[in-house]
């Protein structure tokens, strides 16, 4: 039995007591919530989203990339989506991150350079700040009146505001 | 008051109960969940996820992109993941996308044309295992031992695996 066989185990007891999920394929709070994978940042206990709420975008550093403004793009004009939430959080993998020395790395283990950005961040208030002003910047995100940035504390839970 | 200011009302009231956070950055279960943005699919509950378990990334349709790819590979290369979890559902925005036409759209609309893809896909248990046949393909994800692909069921709670 390895991890993935635990957590289907898991969603066998889920179903047991799973009613049901009546809500729209359109986020009640027309909200995007765009963060981190980390796996200590669960954005739906977090923020009290309940199914159907908002929809949620994740990645390592939950920065603004080609693939979150896609998927963005998509969310505000197929499913009616008008606000954007960035949350970034404190103790993130990506603060350390040198992105030359992370590609040499790469480079040296598998003889290939990736071509695309690798960016890390030293300050993660700054970092917020950009990736809000990328989402402001992009000509594919139709909804830009409410796009706010945040920050999370693990060590608190809080979700505190980050203005420019 | 609007969306955004409701979540963060969420917050305050997440905080009273919040207990801290002694998890790792390093996931325990060594997984990475990659699903979609969806907002009834909450993967944290789906599959009995704790915090400090695995890595969760979403975007539109949960799909193989190249930021996917760069958050695996960092996942694995700096936080130890070996194991990778991909989880389509049914009902999913994704199902009726025509590239080309959207495309027309957006360009119709904006002016500009997205340089970069715009796939959808009509048959979803086809696009699990296009998914995760990618992944594999791809030279900087370092474990590929344990990729396996699944759909939920947004209509049942249930994880099924879709096997090639």
């Amino acid at each position: 039995m390895g991890a993935i066989d635990d957590l289907l185990g898991n969603n066998a007891r889920f179903i047991e007591s799973f009613d049901g999920n009546s809500a729209s394929v359109v986020p009640a709070k027309k909200v995007v919530v765009l963060t981190c994978m980390d796996s200590r940042l669960d954005p739906v206990s977090v923020l009290g989203l309940t199914p159907g709420d908002a929809h949620v975008l994740r990645n390592a550093g939950g920065i603004a990339s080609d693939d979150a403004i896609r998927s963005i793009m998509l969310s505000q004009r197929r499913l009616g989506t008008t606000s954007i939430m960035v949350v970034h959080h404190t103790n993130c993998g990506m603060l350390d991150l040198d992105e030359q020395r992370e590609k040499d790395a790469i480079e040296a283990d598998t003889g290939i350079r990736p071509s695309f950005a690798l960016e890390g961040f030293a300050d993660l208030e700054a970092d917020v700040i950009q990736t809000v002003a990328r989402l402001e910047a992009s000509p594919f995100i139709p909804h830009k009146g409410d796009i706010r940035g945040f920050v999370y504390e693990v060590d608190t839970g809080r979700v505190r505001e980050v203005t420019g």
